[in-house]
């Protein structure tokens, strides 16, 4: 047997290009703000987490098998059928689940991006090629294969019109749109293409539940798209793949939205306000975002300032440099509340003063 | 693209072969006692489930991508590096990544063994074949590939002498064996092979965390192995696959056993006397087995008996119809308490009389 065979590949795989934000348990230092999450700034529903410690004997049972009662709330919910959807343990569980589907096939990436997609690219083998986000346009052919896209987009923030995506997605149907709705609660332009499931065979929507109701540690998110595609999705996942909990929130957080359009307008407020105070200091350079999140240029190496900000300060930020495309100088930060945020401005001011 | 090659993989997993027990979810009546998995009878440890209520919040962060404490523990406890341990979603995670990781490899499955070896090795393509746990013996050849073998075994209950496996395990180097002991704890024979990791590079264990400390409905598993082999299984493992409360689960249960010698003699005591009761009915053919579960064959179908004893008695048995050589009249049962026991001993009395 060829055990050694994958050792490059491995090899690869360790170089830090795959790592990722919310990291805080690499620190001992105490964190006072944790910046480098997209996950919703408030915190959980009360009353999820009230939910979960009631029904916290369901760990002594295992969870439905697919998932199957939750599987037809979200269905009734988007109005699809069942066999439209599949649930997984997380978005991750659904990107690695679609690259491998599609083993060695063609893929695009719309750049930067969040780096999962050419992770699992990278390991089913497909033939991985990049496209700018400025090159997405109405008339755009795609090439035979898969094209990845988040929108709004991890990590620059920027949405890509729902019209224009449409407009790609009917005029090319030789390829497989893989589109990224994580974060559509977190902007206030309508970007999901929910309603067109069914009717675009080549649209695959991916949807996470611990972005928007801020319950990352439960790990849950599903894929939808025509049954074809779905189903072919769901052939590799494996058996009680989402946990007993992560059901049980689903179900509950399905009833119970936590970003209200006030709460959201309050928060990409909150955002506004804080790239417009980090964009006065002279040497910082703010990127224009859609959503609570945004990326920044300084003049110091992200792998630096991200340390000094833990050390000095007690505060966590996304060190960005590994987003394919972008610079060593690359943050990205994601908006907490007034009173948080004015730590960060403080020891940026302090910093780059 | 071809959306509909798979077709064909899709509708051969539809056929029920691979359902499972613990399937309480799918009947609306009460079910009173579940003898349907083989999870520990009693239950939980109930400070683990205090422990997950106090440390709920976890669930607003992200798990280590890789649950990197958890790994380090139990390399420690098993003595080994935490390069040859990788975490997983269950061991049903555990046993789609090996199978991936040797895709289109022959895999040779002892058999009648939990249903998962065969469903992955066919997503995967692999070449299959069978062979009788009666003829695993200290002199045999194994083929070159994979060899899928549970001990003690699923649904049987029988085990597999550890000299045997190793003379086997040494012997046959060209052979990687995938050794499943998920209920290592349920029988007084010591069969772990884990002081053999990284000895033999051609050895895989298997380890559930769910079942001796019967959480099965937080996913918790894993591998230990060569680390040639069990890196190049990892790398097939979707970033976060283990959820935060399982990992805090983990770390708890590592420290906390929940089965002692004085409690496993006492429920080995339970199981043959319930093996015993059950067996004098006439009609009812009782298999010998190490654990506290065991195969029965009655006169009536399996999917008919379950009906009638979920319908009439509300009592959960798990049809075994769907094990590989086992036949249509074949069921499975885990021993519970010796109250509980009466109860499906009355039914099959009033059943069979």
């Amino acid at each position: 047997m060829q055990f050694m065979k994958m050792q490059g590949l491995m090899q690869m795989s360790n170089l830090g290009q795959f790592t990722h934000g919310n990291d805080a348990y690499r620190y001992t230092n105490e964190i006072k703000a944790d910046f480098s999450t997209n996950t919703w700034y408030l915190g959980p529903h009360p009353k999820v987490i009230q939910l979960l410690q009631a029904e916290i004997d369901c760990v002594a049972n295992y969870p439905q098998l697919h998932g199957e009662s939750l599987t037809e709330q979200l269905a009734d919910n988007w109005h699809v059928s069942s066999d439209q959807i599949v649930l997984c343990n997380g978005t991750a569980e659904a990107i690695y689940l679609i690259a491998q589907a599609y083993q060695k096939a063609s893929s695009r990436i719309v750049t930067p991006t969040f780096s999962e997609y050419e992770h699992a690219c990278q390991i089913f083998e497909h033939h991985i090629s990049y496209c700018g986000a400025g090159f997405i346009a109405e008339s755009m052919n795609t090439p035979e294969g898969l094209m990845w896209l988040c929108n709004p987009n991890n990590p620059t923030g920027q949405v890509f019109g729902r019209d224009v995506l449409l407009s790609i997605i009917k005029q090319n149907p030789q390829t497989l749109f893989v589109i990224d709705e994580a974060y559509a609660d977190f902007c206030m332009e309508e970007v999901t293409l929910s309603a067109y499931i069914g009717k675009y065979k080549n649209l695959l929507i991916l949807k996470s539940m611990t972005k928007n109701y801020c319950l990352p540690g439960l790990r849950l998110g599903y894929v939808m798209g025509h049954q074809s595609v779905v189903q072919k999705i769901a052939l590799y996942r494996p058996p009680w793949s989402v946990n007993s909990l992560a059901l049980k929130a689903g179900e509950f957080s399905l009833k119970n939205p936590l970003i209200s359009e006030d709460s959201l307008l309050q928060y990409l407020s909150l955002s506004r306000e804080l790239m417009l105070e980090l964009n006065t200091i002279d040497q910082v350079e703010v990127q224009g975002s859609s959503t609570g999140f945004f990326l920044l240029k300084t003049p110091m190496k992200a792998a630096e300032l991200k340390h000094l900000l833990v050390e000095k300060y007690g505060l966590l930020i996304r060190d960005a440099s590994n987003f394919r495309t972008l610079s060593e100088y690359h943050i990205r930060v994601a908006s907490l509340t007034r009173a948080s945020n004015a730590l960060l401005v403080n020891a940026f001011n302090e910093i780059f003063a």
